[in-house]
């Protein structure tokens, strides 16, 4: 284990909270590959009206997921596909293989990411880093059509 | 990045939600492999009184874990822990091997899978896809006796 | 999957949780390896005044992540690094190299674990496990400043 150089913290600030705001997104998938949500999550953020707290997404699915990664370099989310592909390969001597090579990878595949993810809402702004964009990942060969739940929870204007 | 077909989503629902509820579930497990917690989940929902907001699972160990997967073909289970075992298998040179050669692997497998999961709840009901479950995996060969805290926090009846 | 011995559920305890208390942490790494994060979060739910409710950490990167793992055998961190290391390789045919060999493979290590953990709050005390830490990951080599996001929900003093 590294020492830090360093950890410091800003004050704690307290706000009542009691808004809880719902949708739901519907995302018809082209096929295998990185969906980018962030937009959409963020339209959700202000006609919520969301200030401080937190929006939680959960997909309704085993064989798609999600995930936060980088938004700059498009390579960044092939080699992502690529390093996914190497750790649960198709025609691996799986059981599970009456729909297709592609589905017990796909189970594999979200297991190993996220069912649901949580982002803070800090004055009004969705708090992800400068390079941190918000994907949901279809791991089917086919097109599918993908159910996420949105939920805010915190304070509203 | 493959672009979706579309993306649509529902009007936001707002709620005054500032319940609480919390409970400890205990399971003895029988060694390595699955156990399904959707019923019990389900369950302490419904004497919750929930009706909008989500539950949270936390489990308070590192070499078990949860998991949201495929409730219909148990050979998707077994092809689940085939894969585990092969990204952490038994043997490979780990050197925290003195509490035996499960052990280590178990602490990466809670690493790539999830301590936390979080499920959102709609009109009283676990807003579960129809092929989900929620899985606690026991990650040691001998059997365990794990704990599970549960919160839901939104709006009860 | 294997049966359970049992399940057992301790009854529902209600609150009325309507307070949101957040906070930055700024975290200067000294490179690649685990940061123990688990008394600066400690402290952060002593201020706040917490009682009952969660934690919730959220990391503002790509390429740095957070766990939860064993707190007690230092060999065990360095174990999940090989594990890491072993799944995510240098040099291992990335098209995204521009940033250093090292760069790639953190994004894929920070895909295989979490950019947020959710922990919850009982008591006024963090409900971990006796042999479980929060820590956040470094995936590159070397020294970063990285960002955390610590929010409480729940009730507090």
């Amino acid at each position: 284990m590294s020492s830090p150089e360093s950890i410091s913290r800003s004050a704690p600030s307290t706000v009542s909270a009691t808004d809880l705001v719902s949708a739901l997104v519907t995302i018809e998938t082209s096929g295998a590959g990185f969906v980018d949500l962030t937009s959409e999550i963020a339209k959700f953020v202000s006609e919520a009206g969301a200030r401080e707290g937190a929006v939680t997404l959960f997909i309704r699915h085993t064989s798609a997921s999600l995930t936060i990664q980088e938004n700059a370099d498009p390579t960044v989310l092939g080699d992502l596909t690529t390093a996914l592909a190497r750790m649960a390969p198709e025609n691996a001597g799986w059981r599970h293989d009456t729909e297709g090579p592609d589905d017990m990878p796909a189970h594999i595949k979200t297991m190993l990411t996220a069912s649901s993810l949580h982002i803070p809402v800090l004055k009004g702004e969705l708090a992800l880093g400068t390079w941190q964009a918000i994907y949901l990942i279809e791991h089917r060969s086919r097109p599918h059509r993908r159910e996420v739940v949105l939920q805010f929870a915190g304070t509203t204007r």
